[in-house]
C-alpha cells in the first residue's frame, strides 16, 4: 500500500471534529477505497483547550491556519473555518500558492472567490475541491460534474437550506407563523442565534450560484444570483397555497433561456406532487434536467457533522487516488461565457395576495391594474366576508412578466382599500 | 487541448445508437469537461446495413466485435452488446488483455463474471466501467463508490427494474391484473417480447449485485442473491396492501447483519411514505443508508438510450481525465470476505394471503398453524362473507425468521380449507 495521505485540518468545530472521528472511525475502510491511509497531521483552531471530543494526540498543533500551507508533514490542507474572506481564504490562498490540494466546505468563499481561486489551483496544477460545500452529505458536486458531464444542463433547482426547510414544514404542519418557529428552530439548534445568513437565502444563493456554475460549465457568478429569503412567509400564505394545492419552499434555482442563465433563490410555490414538494425538515433536495439523462433528484441530508464529514472525506479519497477535476468542470478556458439573466425578464406565474377593504368595486380595481400590466388572471380566491373590514384576496396569474408583475404591484399597493404591502411568490414546476 | 480520446463501440442497438448521437449533439461540452474531445473511431455491430439514424460514415467497421480490442485507433472500447458471455465477455476480456480501458453497460455480465473480470482489469492496469449497468443515467455507481467512500453502508435498497416498476404502477392505478398490463406494456414497449429477464427479478438480481458489491466492498456474488419476480402479484393483493397503507413494488435489498451479507429481489410492500414507495412508472431509485451520511435517495430514469448513453459518455469522460477507481472500490486484495447469508435466514414482518372457505375454525385453525411455528399476527383482514364459499383472508405477522414462516405456511397450504397456494410477500422499510 502506499504511503499515508497526510492531511491538515483547519478549523475544529462541529465539521472539524466529524471529519477526525470519521477518518478515525472508518480508517480500514477509508485506506481500502483510497488505496492508501489517510491521516490527520496537524490541525489548527482558536481555542487549544476546548474539548471538542476527539483526540488530538499526536497532531501538530498550529495557531495560525496559514501556517498549515507551509507544514512538510501536510499533503492536503483542509479548510473548515468558514467565511468568504480572511483566514479561511488566506489559508486556500497560500495552499494552492504553495502547490498543496485544498478540500473545503466554504459556501461563501466559493461562491464569492471561485472563480479567482479556480484560476490560482488551475495554474498550480493542484485540485480545490469542495463536495461538502453543497448539501452536505448528497455527493451533488460529483453528480453534477461528473455524472452528468455528458449532458446539457437545463435546469437545476434544489432545497438548499435545512434551516429554512425545517422552519416551512413547521410552520405548515402546525399552523404556526414565522416568529414562533423560528424561535423554537433556535431553542432546538436548528437555526442559529444570528439567523438571517440562513433565513435571508444567502446561503441557499451561495450553493445555488455553485450548482449554477458547475451546470452551465461557466465560472461562479454569485452577484448574478437574486435572492430573497422567508422572512415574509406567514402561516396564512402556507394555508392559501395549501387549499390551492401547493406548498411553499425555499428554492433555488436556474434555468438556462435564450439570452443567458437565470439563477435566483426565494420561497415559491411548488404543486404538491413535484418531487421537491416533498422534502420536508431537514432534508436537501437537488433535481437536474440534462438533454439525454432526463431529469435526476438526489435527496439526503444537507447539513451537520456526519453528513459534511462524508462528504469531505469522499473529497480526500479522490486526491488520494489520484481522481482530479477541473473546479467549475472544465479549464478556465474552455468554460461558458453566457450572460446572466436579471430578475425583471423571469417568466412565470404568480401567487399574490392582498389584504383589502371588503367593500364593492375593490376587485374590480385590482383587475383593471392587472390587465392594463398585460397580467392574466387564473384564479381569485377570497375566503370570508367582512363587509367594511379587512379580507385576504389571492389571486394565481397565468405566465407573465417579472417586470410587468411589478409595476402592476406597485399600482395596487398604491390602492385605497390594499391595506398592507402586497405578498408575491412565484409559482415553479420544481 | 490534448488529443481525443478515440472510442471504439461494439453493439449498435438503442444504446450503442444513443451513445454516437450524444457525442456528436454534445461534443462541445464533452470535450469541455474531458479536457479533450470524445471521439467514435471504430464500431461493430451484426448488420452493417441496417439504418439506426447516426451516420456511421468515416468510422471503421468491424464484423467480429472482438477485433476492436486490436484495433490500434481505438484508445477505449465500449461493449453494449449485452448477454453474459458470448460475444460481450469475448471483446472484454480481450480488451483487457490488450491492456485497453472498456465501459460497459452490461449488468449480467458484471453481476456474473465481475469478480473475475476485475481481476483482469487490476492485473492489466487498466479500468473497466460500468456506470451504465446500474440504474440507466443515474450516477449510483459514482455516488456508492466515490461518494460515499468514507461510509460504511448498512443497507442499499432500490427500486432498479423500471419494466415491473410500470406494471405495478399501472396494476395499482387501473385495479387491473398482472397478465393484462403485461401485455399492454408488451405492446407500448415497456417491456420485451420475452419478459421473462425482467418481471422474474433476473435484471434486478444482476443490479443488486453490483450495488451490493460496492456498498460493502466485496467482490460481486450473483449466486448469493435470493430473486422471485412479480408473475404472482395480482390486483387483489395490491388491493389489500393498499388497505393496509402499503404499496407493492419490486425492490433490490441489500444489508449487513452480524452474520453477513444478505441481498435479495421480491416483491415486498412498502409503507406508502417510504421514500420507494413514491417512484412510480419507468423511474428506478436507489437508497442508501451510511454510518456518517445518513440516508441518500437517487432517483432518475433507469433505462432508455438518452439515459443509458449519458451513463457511458460520463465513465469515458472520467477516462479522458485519467479518473480512475476499481472495479469494486477497492483493491481485490482490500476487499471485505464478508460472507452471505441464506434467506431462510432473513427476519421481518410478512403479508399472507389465503383463499379459504368460509366455514368455523378455519381461522383457528390457521392461527394455531402460525402459533405452533412461533409466527405472531399483527393483524388479519377479511372482506366480505360467503358461508360455504371462497373468500380471502389477509394475514401481517410481526417479525418473524423467514425459515419459521415457510414452515408454518407448508403446514397452512395443506389444511382443507385453504384452496389454493397462499400468497406471501415480506413487508419492507424501503
Amino acid at each position: 500500500m502506499s504511503p499515508p495521505l497526510r492531511v491538515g485540518v483547519a478549523g475544529l468545530g462541529t465539521v472539524g471534529a466529524g471529519v477526525l472521528t470519521l477518518l478515525a472511525a472508518n480508517a480500514d475502510v477509508v485506506a481500502a477505497r483510497a488505496g492508501r491511509p489517510i491521516v490527520v497531521s496537524a490541525v489548527s483552531a482558536r481555542d487549544r483547550n476546548r474539548d471538542r471530543g476527539v483526540s488530538l494526540a499526536g497532531l501538530r498543533w498550529h495557531d495560525d491556519p496559514v501556517a498549515l500551507a507551509a507544514d512538510p508533514n501536510v499533503d492536503v490542507v483542509v479548510e473548515l473555518i468558514g467565511g468568504a474572506d480572511g483566514p479561511a481564504r488566506a489559508l486556500v490562498e497560500a495552499a494552492l500558492a504553495a502547490g498543496r490540494p485544498v478540500v473545503t466546505a466554504n459556501k461563501a468563499m466559493l461562491a464569492v472567490h471561485g472563480a479567482e481561486l479556480a484560476r490560482a489551483a488551475e495554474a498550480a496544477g493542484v485540485a480545490l475541491a469542495f463536495e461538502a460545500a453543497v448539501a452536505g452529505g448528497i455527493p451533488v458536486i460529483k453528480a453534477v460534474r461528473e455524472g452528468l458531464a455528458g449532458n446539457r444542463i437545463s435546469r437545476i433547482s434544489g432545497i438548499l437550506n435545512g434551516t429554512c426547510n425545517y422552519i416551512l414544514t413547521r410552520m405548515r404542519a402546525e399552523g404556526r407563523d414565522f416568529a414562533e418557529i423560528l424561535g423554537d428552530a433556535q431553542r432546538l439548534g436548528y437555526a442559529e442565534a444570528d439567523p438571517s445568513f440562513d433565513i435571508d437565502g444567502i446561503d441557499a444563493a451561495h450553493k445555488l450560484a455553485i450548482l449554477a456554475a458547475l451546470a452551465f460549465g461557466r465560472p461562479v457568478a454569485f452577484g448574478a444570483v437574486h435572492v430573497e429569503g422567508i422572512r415574509g412567509i406567514s402561516a396564512r400564505d402556507i394555508a392559501f397555497a395549501g387549499e390551492l394545492g401547493y406548498r411553499i419552499k425555499l428554492l433555488g434555482l436556474a434555468h438556462a433561456t435564450p439570452d443567458g442563465i437565470s439563477a435566483r433563490v426565494y420561497p415559491a410555490l411548488l404543486a404538491e406532487d413535484a418531487p421537491l414538494a416533498r422534502v420536508d425538515g431537514v432534508y436537501n433536495a437537488v433535481v437536474t434536467e440534462g438533454d439525454f439523462v432526463g431529469r435526476l433528484m438526489l435527496e439526503g441530508r444537507g447539513a451537520g457533522a456526519g453528513p459534511t464529514a462524508s462528504a469531505v472525506v469522499a473529497d480526500l479519497i479522490d486526491l488520494a487516488r489520484g481522481r482530479a477535476t477541473p473546479v467549475w468542470g472544465a479549464a478556465a478556458g474552455a468554460l461558458s461565457d453566457a450572460p446572466s439573466v436579471p430578475i425583471a425578464a423571469h417568466v412565470g406565474c404568480y401567487y399574490l395576495r392582498l389584504m383589502v377593504v371588503d367593500r364593492p368595486g375593490v376587485i374590480a380595481d385590482v383587475a383593471a391594474v392587472l390587465r392594463d400590466h398585460g397580467v392574466s388572471l387564473e384564479s381569485m380566491l377570497q375566503r370570508g366576508r367582512a363587509p367594511g373590514e379587512t379580507v385576504a384576496v389571492v389571486l394565481v396569474t397565468h405566465e407573465t412578466r417579472e417586470s410587468a408583475m411589478r409595476g402592476a404591484l406597485d399600482r395596487i399597493a398604491a390602492l385605497d382599500a390594499v391595506l398592507e404591502p402586497p405578498t408575491m411568490l412565484r409559482i415553479e414546476a420544481g
